[in-house]
């Protein structure tokens, strides 16, 4: 099982969706506080996350804390530092993928341990401008295409298409 | 370069989020109306899309009209209701990739003349569940892996992680 990992994220919306990414996609979530946002029942409620039950998620103090509880984890990180394009390592089918936070990435005294497996999303220009939902989407999906995406249906589909409407 | 069609997209905050990844990814966005909100200065700005105005936006009136003025395109159509898995077509690096509103996806009424054309994002047991934001993400990524990331810089990073901080 593949698994997303938000370093400190700030915008509850984004956690939102990333959380709706990981249910579709079967991937657990962890989340390294401070997070800006309280995971409370009733902040859920309102921001209409009824799909949150059914997410494997979990929240750790800090980056030790997260260490010491996935011990031998092999982690990709996300950064625009990255001297590699996401689709150029191969992803086992239980990494982690992990992304900083929103104003600022995940900070340099984390990259440089794990420099070798920094990642970064190719953009027009190298300006910062991908939303976080959509970077996790992206490398995440890429992640489950080289796994063939496992345990999803992949013949055909039950709808089919009226050729006279 | 890529082109994204949104037939007739509902909310505001998609299309917004949408316009901005085309931004990072040189690809042009084309809007079939009606859309469920205004494009006017003041709504763009309100939402702080000031990347708005370095993003290629074409309107049209309805699907007539971008075919119109789109002969020949060749155009991939994003549906739960398709065989195809979107990794297993090859995108043309000028194609055209087609997402519908929000709560209802593509009308059958156009999906009948492209069904060889049609794809879908494989999810957990098949529920609509992603944001469309992240679905267009997922494709438009794909088509740019497939193209070797046409105009983006692959070779290393200007910027470098230092050791000892």
């Amino acid at each position: 099982m593949l698994n997303i990992v938000l370093h400190e994220p700030e915008i509850p919306a984004n956690t939102g969706n990333i959380g709706r990414t990981c249910v579709a996609a079967n991937a657990r979530l962890h989340l390294i506080e401070p997070l800006g946002f309280r995971l409370n029942e009733k902040n859920l409620k309102r921001a209409g996350m009824d799909y949150w039950k059914d997410l494997d998620v979990t929240t750790y103090i800090d980056f030790n804390d997260f260490m010491e509880k996935n011990p031998g984890a092999k982690i990709y990180m996300a950064t625009t530092k990255a001297h590699k394009v996401y689709t150029d390592v191969q992803y086992e089918p239980d990494c982690y993928i992990m992304f900083g936070k929103e104003s600022a990435g995940i900070p340099e005294e984390i990259l440089v341990n794990h420099e070798e497996d920094c990642i970064r999303i190719p953009m027009l220009g190298d300006i910062r401008s991908l939303n976080l939902g959509n970077s996790v989407a992206i490398v995440l999906y890429e992640a489950l295409r080289q796994n063939n995406f496992p345990g999803m249906n992949l013949e055909g589909h039950l709808h089919h298409l009226h050729w006279n409407v």
